[in-house]
């Protein structure tokens, strides 16, 4: 089998890359498991080498509209490709062009395909917002009307809608996940307002300061890495019939604040650790994070099995793990 | 004051700007009213004699991306144009140019002026729709999650997503409406699937047989042409706080069925005129009609003075005295 992800260069997408090399095989839509035969990593930078180095990968390194173009098919295509939070809100022509068109150029590659494929689109809790019109939202459900607040959250929620129309007409096999912040994440910092909720932690375990840009007790959700893989994995993995309603479907997360991680850090690595976290707020940032709901009830996703990680300190042992 | 009204060869394009220019001023976004200057009626197809004949009236015909390029600016755009559900189903790509394309060169065009316009857009409430998956919506309200059945559903929703946000970025004074399916509309059949809905009524009336392709007791809900006309010149009005959330607003309907239809059809237009209505099932429009929910709360149009028709048999009675 060939699967594709765009975005195969960028965090999730290279890890999503490793655990299904991993695994070798993979079951698609409800059919029986079948080897990996061609993974193809599409992205604006050149996958990870290790990635690069399995004779299964294919690096497709461009602009999605053009490497689509030069790709056959696929039975299985993971679209993560996008810019986030920060970056669609500094530029809003970026944001549209590369999270709105940039989704309709995978539909339409998909649609055009002798066999659709089955497409996972990775969407985003930033679909909710407060709206400053109305209360804040206490609790968000499987049926909770998104209300988005930013770009970037409009953008997805508009690819969420796409997947679900080309899906209904049978264009392509199609299922939206909705991402939670995911925390840990490895690496340097990006422009994602929410960027904060893995440097608070990463930094200080690497002996670095970090800034918390919005009030210790802002109540915020998150995922694992390993739980938003699992996510991706069970979307690709079930049979429609199984999937259920094409609209999208909110990942498992655990509701947490900046003081409660911080005191978990200091659980895991040792007393002090979060010294090295200055608390600094940003009128900005605060006004993003707040706007997204921090309690989920997510029906769905348990009924597929998914369940968030029971404590942050699992998580922060997980990434110390990892990076060993 | 300048008004642009898209699909303004339509009928409810054409009723709206026959009502904006007997009233000959109009209060927009807060502001005191004001002379109605010039009506910009856009549009495929050229406007009806009597609007033409208005000294205030100027065609422009043609495609809306080609018009748009010509015009300097306006006070206020109703963007009514678009291809309807039937059409949009049938013709998948036509839709996605005319419903989402199309009003994102109406949002660029606002963007693009000196004093963002206030823009009213006319969306619909087959954004709702049954999920084959989940049980039916028994009452929408104005925080119902819309779950589109329909190609021209999804296009509305997406619609509705963007004059939000190009609202929140200050692009445009955005204001999306709900439109109920309109009875009783004058003139010939259209591609919408919801037409019977008008035709059971209008050609009897004149005469001529109609087909009901639903079940006579199937629930719908509609609203007159006067009260959508009210609710898209109540948008235009009130100032950005009055309007509040930038959420679509459903405007009010009333709840009914072709079988209750037909009996206000022969109490006000005399026994026996229903009998030209055959009913027929086509279970294409069946599909499509019973996945609109029938049944409303609109709360938020309630609060700025908008409320539905009290009978069916006022509406009847309103289109006979058109008529004369």
């Amino acid at each position: 089998m060939r699967i594709l992800i765009t975005g195969g260069g960028g965090f999730v997408g290279s890890a999503l890359a490793r655990r299904i090399l991993a695994a070798g095989s993979l079951a698609v839509g409800g059919a029986p498991a079948a080897e990996v035969e061609e993974l193809v990593l599409a992205d604006l930078v050149a996958p990870a080498p290790d990635l690069v180095a399995d004779p299964r990968v294919r690096a497709a390194t461009g602009d999605l509209a053009t490497v689509l173009a030069g790709e056959q098919g696929a039975d299985l295509v993971f679209h993560l490709a996008g810019v986030v939070s920060g970056a669609a809100e500094a530029d809003f022509d970026l944001g549209m062009a590369t999270n709105l068109d940039a989704t309709r150029a995978v539909l339409e590659w998909c649609r055009s395909r002798a066999v659709p494929p089955v497409l996972v689109f990775s969407s985003s809790i930033a679909v909710f917002g407060h709206d400053p019109a109305l209360p804040r939202i206490e609790q968000v459900t499987d049926d909770t009307l998104p209300r988005p607040q930013t770009s970037y959250g409009t953008q997805k929620l508009i690819g969420e809608l796409l997947v679900a129309d080309y899906a209904r007409k049978g264009f392509v096999r199609g299922r939206s996940v909705r991402l939670m912040t995911v925390s840990v994440r490895p690496g340097r910092p990006n422009a994602a307002a929410s960027g904060f909720l893995s440097g608070i932690i990463r930094e200080p375990l690497a002996g670095e300061r970090a800034v918390c840009p919005v009030p210790p007790d802002t109540p915020v959700a998150l995922s694992s890495p390993r739980r938003t893989l699992e996510g991706l994995l069970r979307a690709a993995e079930v049979s429609d019939e199984l999937w259920g309603s094409r609209t999208a479907m909110t990942l498992p997360g655990i509701t947490t604040t900046p003081r409660a991680m911080a005191a978990a850090l200091d659980r895991v690595a040792g007393a002090g650790t979060s010294d090295l976290i200055e608390w600094r707020e940003d009128p900005a940032i605060i006004a993003m994070i707040e706007g997204w709901p921090a309690v989920f009830r997510t029906d769905r996703a348990r009924a597929l099995g998914l369940a968030p990680e029971e404590s942050f300190d699992d998580i922060v042992q997980a990434y110390i793990d990892d990076l060993r």
